[in-house]
């Protein structure tokens, strides 16, 4: 894996932005991608595409990237729709790593894209609930009394999720808001964050109640946004003068169990990217994870090994994973302030990890940064995350 | 490419089955192929899955393959949902070939699935209608005075398509009805197609008029179904022992140029996949091609070179692309007859191939076929096909 690398990234910023199209928010962050790599658009040779929900969201079901980048100058080659739910960017990214890992390519875009607002809120809370299986949903919200119409069916899951994860994370309620004021925190120092304010645990406690023990300021928000990266092979990117190129050491996609027999897909996922790559938890500098609800943080610091012998709420607590920690987790805002297009999200991770190991991160830069992990997951289906995803970077 | 072989194929028959799920057709077809090529569910290490529309039929947005082969004894391993509209399944089949040429993965699975039908026909051909820019769509629409009820958008399409191309075609609307005829009587030969029997010239000629000159016999109807194959290394197939491996002589797809610049998409997928393969249209002993409508197939007659320097109405006339004839062309009954559940056409028509090459494909049986091409295109964006695909085949 060590002959593949991200040389150019690009985002949007994300946020709610009623006149933009999947199209004009995918060609921004290309364009973006694209300038940032020293590449032409012809000279890309295949296009990995993610996107979740424009079909429910926009009416665009089919050829969604061919539609989003007509325009863009990049035609003819060769263009993949992929979806994984929340893990669509990721694993259209991890498509495209491989296809340049192989020797196919020595120039591929990956993109990831959002519309994710509606001018009926109940539309984009729907979406975002076929990300498990609609039938065995439905089934469960007849014989529950019906859709929550405020909320994404999702935070039901996630709340579930915690109540039953709270004795294993070593967490109390107040250890979820924290994880919202920390992210929120580096969110506000990310000028493409949807969130740009820091956040108090007073407000973070006091905001509107989702699902219990979840609130507003525990949950990602609904946003739009594009993210892209430039894969070239190591040759090209030589040829090309990458002035600070970023290896991708590992890129592992894996989906769940359904039966519930396997550990988790992104317990799984994760072990094979740390055996891909060739680090431990120990070595990470930085990291993005996937805090679609604040909880999940605290879970994914388990499913990383980053606490070591400690509980997650303990790491937490010990403000390693804050800005100027040991290992700063969640440096963009995260899904719960930087924001959750869902079909974006998995890229984003990336485009932040990318700055920080070229050291232009800005006000949130991890000084020194030199290996970085991007954790991202996708749909639920029986009792594991339909997809899981883990890359693994290093200047 | 000569070490990727399709070691086994399965589908369903195709037609209108209200009481299926894309769950219940996906798992027949796999469970099919995995029996045929003598491997067992936990042995497949990926699952590339195409399929285009359930999204706005079933409400399935997302993880659609996680959620149809959940219970299939295929769990954990990647899962990548493909699409890229009618040429969902023939992309997903190019990635699991490529993934297994690059040594990545030794057994793969690639699946393409629809269940198109639904209880209100108007939905289906609105899904359909999602193949091309839907925005775009909806202006010409208004201006043109609303949508169409009873057709697909595609098939106006089509028959402004078939009004300008007439004349390079060499053809008369008589000819479009031979086709039909032809592929209905490929068709009847089929088990698995959805119309099972000979239809008439007079009869296609007097069926409904859908859109001139275009009548119903001569479009692909609406359908279900589901179609794999199992890809696995040559490697593995020796290991397995698979009986008559068919190998995979060139993979590719191409998007089209929205602004028409370049030659059509089908046509430079065409050339690339001759030269990959290192075989020509002469070397072809069967051909699958994308009649989506009749004077599609025709179309492609030129496109793949098949009527050298004859008009391609001469070479249908002369009766090659029968079975009996030097090329025989949809033997399986094609779009027309089979049926054209559109995320699963690509991969249907090469099971159809492997049935070919394998010599059991029964009452239509292509005597002694050796090198085997499949033409498959999908969506329309600007004035090209979004995506079109060909696979060449050999035993």
């Amino acid at each position: 894996m060590s002959d593949v690398v991200l040389a150019g990234v690009g985002m949007t910023p994300f946020g709610k932005f009623p006149a933009a199209t999947n199209g004009s928010l995918a060609r921004a962050a290309v364009a973006e991608a694209l300038a940032d790599a020293g590449v032409e658009p012809p000279a890309v040779e295949a296009v990995f595409a993610g996107n979740a929900v424009a079909g429910l969201i926009t009416g665009q079901e089919m050829v969604r990237a061919q539609v989003a980048l007509a325009g863009s100058g990049i035609a003819g080659v060769p263009f993949f729709n992929v979806e994984n739910a929340c893990a669509s960017a990721s694993s259209a990214l991890h498509l495209a790593v491989r296809s340049v890992a192989s020797g196919q390519y020595d120039c591929v875009l990956a993109l990831g894209v959002e519309k994710m607002t509606h001018p009926d809120k109940a539309r984009s809370f729907a979406a975002i609930g076929t990300a498990v299986d609609v039938e065995a949903a439905a089934a469960a919200v007849a014989a529950g009394g019906g859709a929550p119409k405020d909320r994404s069916p999702f935070m039901d899951l996630y709340a579930a999720e915690t109540e039953r994860s709270m004795e294993t994370l070593g967490a109390e309620v107040a250890d979820f808001a924290a994880v919202s004021v920390k992210n929120h925190a580096h969110g506000a120092r990310n000028p493409r964050a949807q969130y740009g304010s820091e956040v108090t645990l007073e407000e973070v406690l006091g905001s509107r109640m989702v699902v219990p023990p979840l609130t507003l300021l525990m949950c990602s928000p609904i946003g739009d946004g594009a993210a892209a990266a430039v894969v070239l092979s190591a040759g090209r990117a030589r040829e090309l003068g990458v002035g600070t190129p970023v290896r991708v050491l590992a890129s592992v996609v894996r989906s769940g169990d359904p039966a519930g027999r396997m550990p988790p897909a992104p317990s799984r996922a994760a072990t094979a990217a740390y055996d891909e790559a060739g680090v431990g938890p120990d070595d990470l500098d930085v990291v993005e994870v996937h805090d679609a609800a604040a909880p999940a943080e605290l879970a994914a610091y388990a499913t990383l090994g980053l606490a070591g012998t400690d509980s997650p709420a303990a790491l937490l607590r010990s403000g390693a994973t804050r800005l100027g920690g040991r290992v700063p987790v969640n440096p963009s805002g995260g899904l719960l302030a930087r924001g959750h297009p869902i079909g974006a999200t998995g890229i984003a991770q990336v485009v932040e990890l990318v700055d920080q190991l070229r050291g232009r991160a800005g006000d949130r830069q991890v000084p020194g940064a030199r290996v970085a992990l991007a954790h991202n997951n996708g749909g639920v289906v029986g009792a594991d995350a339909a997809a899981a995803t883990i890359h693994v970077l290093a200047r």
